[in-house]
């Protein structure tokens, strides 16, 4: 089967059955449906770019598998070119939503970070995990599916571990292993994209220790699969998105964000691809915040492109030359480009696992996500403090107002400035959307927390070899080793 | 007449004549409508401390023309004592509305720089304004009225002055002098707490020269004078005011901000406190800026200490210590004192006006701007930060999820950490609301935009003192001028 | 007696058995050595201006105790416009000298901070050293002499207490109690300014617990004590102090740093105010700190001051308007602000203490005390950024090279600019000495490491109450107090 | 002839003419000279490890023109590993030394930039500089010679071009063309590492218009060639560098920075590479800076682990775990990892010059010459922030005073804390040494300045596209150019 078109792929996502909620009631059709089409339509964007022979190499490869070519983010990333690929991609994504694609980027995350880790596990304990996953992307490839991901637990009381908690639900869990598959129970949080997506990766969330081989578990389902109950989030301003209008002046590009209850779900045999194997849960969610944290940086360097637009046409309807800001125009550039710099530099000094998977610098791309954590926030302040007051809190009447019969034309009226009261308004609008309304992706705790970061920052910092190098320079001859913990 | 209770402050507001609309209607009673309801309520508990033992001494004072017992917010500020109280009062207000009540403030502010600008007008000039402030302010003092305050102009194309513009209006202004009044036409935006005054306070929104005395104009009016139509914003989240449930927590407070809409309204003589006076309307917004600049430190501040606890529930709804983010906290409190702290010192450097009036000092106030425009963005991402994803963009379900009757106990089952649901829900609706929702102030241009507090700072920063005295300290003899400007 | 002249200050010093040591020789004048000759004389200005209409008011007040002007390093701050003096008196003399006059200040601030302490005391245990402390001091007054303090002890290993060190004299301690006085022993370490002092007061360096009596001691003596050791630490270019020339500029400014090594020093009795009363030793820190941490915002301000001038001087040199880096200057002022700021907000918000001396807000102050250890270093990054590679690092020959007979001549051909080379190379030289060179005070540590101030800080924070007033807002009923501390 | 030994290499500078000057007077043998020494010891390492198993790799390459091994100092630059290897490279030198072995890296990035430009002129112009430069540079390789670079211009008034300025010998320029080469006169300041090499690479300062043809020049010329004079400049403390002892305790490593005075200097036609082609020399000094910039991060970087582990050591010499520290240590990683992280981001990004040169990312480049002129300095203040008030100013006494016999016990006595007296001072002088002292390196300025950096960001930055994406995602249909420049 042949690359999907944008129209062939939201039909594929008409055909399931309707297990998306939120408001209390089911989301009928999530192409067309106010809480999800816009993220749709951004995710569509991508199969529309396949057919675009301007976007069409960077959206698609060749399948190392059969030379085919499909969606990138169905591909396994064997080198350092595919990972600058993938952060290209993602910046080029963000540049034409305007926000995030996270029904594709995750999956595919979670694809290549079980590639090595299933390698891992049928070498050393004979498995045939990595098998079973070739089996499925090939035909995942073949049907040119979206696949979100998920790692998030509830998690509970965060000073226990899964085992201790009170609720063993507060992490997905094996219920029962049958011969034909396992039963699962408990939940996936703040998940991103799955209304967009046929189909949903599951990796366990954490490093688990012995007691909590029930936990350690990976997977991938359908997102319509029996027994799978989601709730959409409510986000900043997300009821605009169900009114006429430009309150919200973005169509093609938006976020969802979903809980996914597991209420005894069954996973057929084939699609699990770890199951008890406690060892391996950390290495699977480290080779998947290797690759993640590195190409997250491209993300909001996309995302950060646009505010940088976004405040020049600001500054432009208000009658300003963009040179007056100059300044801060060029704080935001070296801000994008850090955090899409850093990830170039972790893909570059990555290493070949013996898998065929290309994986990154570790220590770059946490100290990526650190930067992720901060850089974007920066910018939207200066987005906001180019754009006034107009487009700090999006201080402006509502769309209704300005077109309201009795009044709207002393809204429009006074909203003019250099450009049309239209175009002032959809730009500050723009600004609102980006910096504090519906468009703000979860670049804080996306891909993790930047203290989870540092933690690996700091593994791998080769600190007491620096202590040495400054010792020798110093012509220190005495040890100088760390002193012992003190007892108090 | 005593001071007010809440109960009579939302009487005079039911008595007044519908003038403010959102959303293509018009709000028929501005305490009970929900896009005006919460910054009602925020304001009705000013008059509600104004009987309580613990507070009254913070929020009412002796009147200095009566001795009377009044608002603060009617109340001349006279000496350091009285600008302190000022900063204390608003960090309370913050503290306990969580956010801005701008319907009082402001119009004091405007009281304050009046005063002082028509003693000077007065004087120099032999015109009466100052006699009719007075006289306004004892009957205002006696009725206990709520006055808002209105600068911001619309402006129109920002590179060109108000007499420049296309149209005359983008800057309010006399249309017609008459004897018993004055005439004016135009346009106030992005007004803060309109609904919930009584009054409205006009100053000139900007120094006025020569040929723009016709818009150098000050004025007071009742908040539903004829004429005068005021649309309200819509802000990030702002339709969830109007729904049940807690997805907005903060019931005691909350922002409106409108736009004003003057058509050919009328203003009597006896509420005219500048008619074409262009050389002093630069005085007026100086007189304004530097005690509004002064105190506003201590609003962000307030709302600071909201983050600060929010954070902390946050965490220990999660079940972590608050001493886990002891850095980030104490980084917070930092912060709040240091925006407090900038408004004491420009408060206690101040001088005492001619008129009375105790005016700050202008460079540490206008140091105090920039501050407020960056340091609150820091607090609010240092919020997220120790909050984690479910408080970063307030990712849970919304309230009608939490309650729903097929899976709301699912929802609850998984929002529960160490605190119950509802607990960590709330906890984590209100780090949405003070960082990314309804909450948040418009503290970067409020009060004007740190780049033109920064022109102020440049204006007293005397600079060539500075570089004397370096010039001596270096025992270099030459002099060393400004090189004169190069021609190319 | 008068106020001294400078020159009577220096010929009381210069009848002081020499016991300050540098590069292992003996300074017999410190007036003329150059190791302490630009330390001297910068503390000389203070005595000259007490004679200088201008500046007279600024450095002298009426004696408390008779009613006498004094000098205002020898009063007791008695209220609000005292501590605001010593802001004030801070910064003009770093502007006057470029850094700091350390051999007062802290003299200063050790007898307010006992004049409390001691106080508190002779209430609470019946002793006498208050009046000692009087005593001596209208004695101090009387002769108008340069004091000193000393509160930093050796230390040694960091995590054990003083009574806990391998070696006792790690922290000054007791050696015997004798009828007419004690015996002490240990040393005092980074002692500033005392070569330009006639007496040196000495404060407990911790918050001693019961097992550490015999380290809680505070006393006066003369700075040429028998028994009392002083070696002068060789700072950053110190030897070009020795030089002539000007590649260090400045000649009415410079900072001394010693180590004072106390071998069974007598301190007669009417000398000593604390001596074993561990549980009075924090107090007597704290008041130190409160005090010392308000002010010294001022000082990095008006070395501040002089970075904004040199930094002017450097362009105009090159030939560039200093509006050209109005940004980076307006950054450097608003810097200098806020520390001078804290300061003074720290003083406004203190409150007096029953002794009669006024203490400024702990809160404040170790909030100021944060940015002091953070904003001078930015404004030197800002002053080497706008003076050019020539002021970053003093990147230029020598004096003697710029005076060289063969190829001085060059030298100054190539280094004039706009200005002449030698005025180019002052201003270049003073760059590098307020950046990185001689005149660089410690700003991280004086008056105690930036960590020790947040310690202060969290302690005064009232987070609870924060917590609180979140909940309250949130709506929140149940209880949500600090999860208990956790057991692995 | 093979790669030289650190004993050949100092041999080598031993035969040169003695040109070099500082205090007045020529260094006779830069090897032993004490103004020297330091820094030849630092570029000797780059010798001996060319024989060392562990590094050779790291520091030879094979000549793209012969095939042999040589120095990568002087090889082209031919891919992305080659760009990758050079800055990796450079944090080892900087990890070794301490500081910057600026002789060497100058040199090889001039030979680098002229292999592209020149092949440039040669196939636009017909000239025969690439061949010049080929012929030169197998010599060179076959000596295998250590080569600094010089571009930096004396300017005189910033305001003038080098044709404007009062005095033409400003900017190193032509005085006279001969068959056999050309004569210049004019001076080059502030050159890193002349002393310890055998030859410099000049290139022309800045980009020439027309009327500047004279001052378009570039050539390689033997440090001792008759008719220059080189004097060195004061830096911080290096009068230390005379001293015996460990107040400067790093002895393998050091800097110089130098003017040379060119008074009618010959160079032989064969070492000419540019001569009135002013059209070449915007793109002579951009090729050389993007490959500067991109590595210039990990100089800083290689100084920062050496900053992050003294930091280390002094932490542990106070009795304290580095652990306590950890937040910083982190901080200080992020900074390094980010300038270093940045340049392999621009090193791969970049493209291959006709000539056979990998060329950089310009864009990412000079983002990192930001980073580097910041970064660097908050690693300093931590440094200091970790190291106490002992370390910040290196404030202890003298390695004299440390000796005495009189005294010297005491001083050691009160140094000791957990580690001896004698490796707790070498730490804190470590300290000074690389945050205050002689090893701090000119980041800001080196590589030419942070504001020329952000010119050329602007350059590339795109900004207009990305107003483009900002229109269309927000809908705004009319065009909305830049407004034209207002007349006043």
């Amino acid at each position: 089967m042949a690359l999907k078109t944008a129209e062939e792929y939201k039909q594929s996502l008409r055909k399931m059955r309707p297990n998306v909620h939120k408001f209390g009631q089911v989301i009928e059709d999530v192409t067309t449906h106010p809480a999800t089409r816009s993220t749709v339509e951004g995710h569509a964007q991508i199969y529309a770019l396949q057919k675009d022979p301007e976007y069409q190499d960077m959206v698609t490869t060749a399948s190392h598998l059969t030379g085919d070519r499909i969606s990138r983010y169905l591909s396994i990333i064997e080198n350092v070119d595919d990972m600058v690929a993938n952060c290209r991609m993602k910046r080029l994504m963000f540049n034409l939503t305007g926000t995030c694609t996270g029904g594709r980027c995750v999956g595919w995350t979670c694809i290549n970070a079980m590639w090595a880790t299933t390698h891992d596990m049928d070498k050393e304990l004979g498995t045939d995990y990595h098998e079973r996953l070739k089996k499925w992307l090939l035909e995942a490839q073949k049907k040119d599916i979206a696949i979100s991901g998920a790692l998030t637990d509830p998690k509970g009381d965060r000073t226990k571990s899964a085992s201790q908690q009170d609720d063993p639900d507060m992490n997905l869990h094996l219920m029962d292993k049958r011969d034909d598959g396992i039963v699962v129970k408990g939940a996936k949080v703040m998940i991103c994209g799955v209304a967009a997506s046929n189909e949903i990766f599951i990796l366990p969330g954490a490093g688990y220790k012995e007691p909590e081989g029930d936990w350690a578990i990976a997977f991938v389902i359908p997102r319509d699969t029996e027994g799978l109950t989601i709730v959409e989030t409510r986000r900043p301003s997300d009821t605009r998105e169900e009114e006429e209008g430009f309150d919200i002046p973005v169509k093609k590009g938006g976020i969802t964000q979903a809980y996914l209850f597991f209420e005894n779900v069954f996973i057929p045999k084939e699609r699990v691809f770890m199951c008890g194997e406690y060892k391996y849960s950390l290495a699977a969610v480290l080779n998947f915040i290797m690759a993640y944290r590195t190409a997250i940086g491209a993300c909001v360097a996309g995302q950060g492109d646009v505010k940088v637009g976004a405040a020049m046409l600001m500054a432009r309807a208000n009658g300003l030359a963009s040179k007056v800001f100059s300044d801060k125009l060029t704080r935001m550039v070296i801000n994008n480009e850090t955090t899409f710099g850093m990830g170039i530099a972790a893909a570059t000094l990555g290493r070949k696992h013996p898998s065929g998977v290309w994986q990154p610098n570790p220590l770059l791309a946490n100290v990526n996500k650190v930067h992720v954590a901060t850089l974007p926030y920066e910018n939207s302040v200066l987005a906001q403090d180019i754009a006034g007051g107009i487009g700090e809190t999006g201080c402006m009447p509502s769309w209704v107002d300005f077109e309201d019969e009795k009044y709207g034309y002393l809204v429009k009226k006074y909203l003019k400035a250099k450009s049309s009261a239209e175009a002032r308004t959809r730009a500050a609008r723009l600004i609102e959307w980006l910096t504090i309304g519906a468009g703000v992706p979860g670049c804080m705790h996306g891909g993790g927390s930047p203290d989870g970061a540092k933690l690996v920052i700091r593994l791998h910092a080769k600190l007491e070899d620096k202590a040495e190098l400054a010792r020798k320079l110093a012509g220190i001859e005495e040890e100088m080793p760390e002193p012992e913990k003190k007892k108090r």
